[in-house]
């Protein structure tokens, strides 16, 4: 079976077996000229595994919807609606099954790593903008048109910052990298210091990737200390909404900061839950994604192998 | 089978046919002396009904954990916790289920009401406080520990109203009944006109239940009509925050206020819940509860059934 995880840099393809561990992978440039040459780099690192896949699931970063993208907003140049399905199926020779990157991500966690047999779970993926995913009753939960587990767009602050979706006060307004990164130009302007754009230079990136955050964070600079903290302050009113709604036991936070930070942030985002949980409880359990990347091959590859059994 | 609607003002009795038709019902007012007299209460109705259940089915309004109830907030003299499970059990001889009464009424909702054959549906039940329960992938969703549906704890506002739960900017905080009432007298303090004291003196409630604001927005009182539309915003917001999460078909409005309303309720509802969905959805319905009273009744009977089919 054949994974893919489609990011906004990189796409990575893995070969996963049936025990959920990746045999083979490969990994390339997220094409920026639009969904045909996404399409084609994908058969071509499907190609490239060692070995046949019975069939390709796929996560994606945008909204799924009906087996449809509806919106890929953090991949360059995908303006028409395409169906993708059907566009990889014909390269690839092989079923195709589509899921949202955040879905796929906890999906992999649960099959084989921090959720491992938890009935009940929310997973909170952090990258540019802040993805989640349900497993509910023992199952993997995508609500009645396959676009559940949008915890970034709860809202926590009605007449909050202007979000990205256009609406105000989601989660995703004050949490999400996007946001964070909007908000440091003026604040330099205002005449705060920060060693954010020197240390984005010395690692040769263009935006304050995870990488950047998480360097600035461990030299206390002030600025992104106080994003940050913003940010995880803002995600514990998110998810304590969730829990007090869904009475989860385990929350997963999955993405770039979490590879980064690990069980510190999945502390730090415990710690700002607590407070707004109507039955704090000890038994919620808040942990770090254990697969890092892998999550995403390994979710994608069991869409593939559910689509193979129900035909 | 017996289903057994407890309620701060009545508790009121059904027995329920196989079909989820209330073939015989009694009431008693809630006793206002603690859990024993409630239980007594409870099984003097229960006797009287014509026909001797399987199993009694119980709605609470209250937090229902594993099993428990923790809080009772709207029962009077309702301090020690009590094994209510066991110590009904004894009074009327066969099998006891417990629900929280949110949970319960759309559990009849979804069995013979408002929501038959939905997949993914958010009940709202509104009372002194905002109830909810879940119906997601065609079966009632309870959480790991029986406490999910907590609508009126979902955070729309960080820095908001304090609520009953001691946190701030819940739904409930600016939507349930009892924050309504609670405005009321500041405003009247600060010089605000309304007819709600004098609907209630007419009405000889000792509350401004449903029925006084229905009258009071029926005559178009001002301040009764900026508090409801408050309410019904907060909710509004505190909906699509669940849609986006879970990706719902059905939101069924019941309790008090849309017995008295109807869909005029459910309508208003709606109109505020789209502005806060990700995806605009004409697929989104928003209904009325169909079954007013019957719904507890159908659903609380129905946990009785569920209680001797499990053993």
């Amino acid at each position: 079976m054949a994974g893919i995880d489609v990011g906004g840099t990189n796409i990575e393809a893995g070969l996963v077996g049936d025990d959920h561990r990746v045999l083979d992978r490969a990994k390339a440039p997220t094409p920026a000229d639009g969904p045909d040459a996404v399409m084609d780099t994908i058969a071509e690192l499907v190609g490239s595994l060692d070995g046949r896949p019975d069939a390709v699931g796929l996560g994606i970063p945008g909204v799924v919807h009906e087996g449809e993208v509806l919106t890929v907003p953090n991949l360059q140049n995908w303006h028409e609606s395409i169906d993708i399905v059907d566009a990889l199926k014909r390269r690839v020779g092989v079923p195709v099954a589509l899921g949202n990157d955040a879905n796929v991500g906890l999906l992999g966690e649960w099959l084989a790593g921090a959720a491992r047999g938890a009935r009940n779970v929310l997973g909170v993926w952090m990258g540019t903008g802040i993805g989640g995913g349900l497993i509910l009753d023992g199952r993997p939960f995508y609500g009645s048109r396959g676009a559940a587990g949008k915890v970034g767009h709860i809202i926590v602050q009605r007449d909050g910052a202007l979000c990205s979706c256009g609406r105000r006060g989601c989660v995703e307004a004050d949490a999400g990298r996007r946001s964070k990164e909007s908000a440091v130009p003026a604040m330099v302007d205002a005449g705060r210091a920060t060693s954010l754009d020197r240390i984005r230079e010395q690692d040769r990136k263009e935006k304050l990737t995870s990488k950047v955050w998480a360097r600035a964070l461990a030299e206390h600079d002030d600025l992104a200390t106080e994003l940050f903290d913003l940010a995880v302050k803002t995600r514990g009113a998110g998810i304590g909404s969730t829990v007090n709604l869904l009475d989860l036991e385990l929350v997963v936070v999955g993405g770039g900061m979490a590879e980064k930070l690990g069980q510190d942030l999945a502390d730090q985002v415990a710690a700002a839950t607590v407070p707004w949980m109507l039955q704090p409880d000890p038994q919620l359990r808040c942990v770090a994604a254990e697969l890092e990347d892998d999550s995403g091959l390994v979710g994608a590859a069991s869409l593939g192998r559910a689509i193979l059994v129900s035909g």
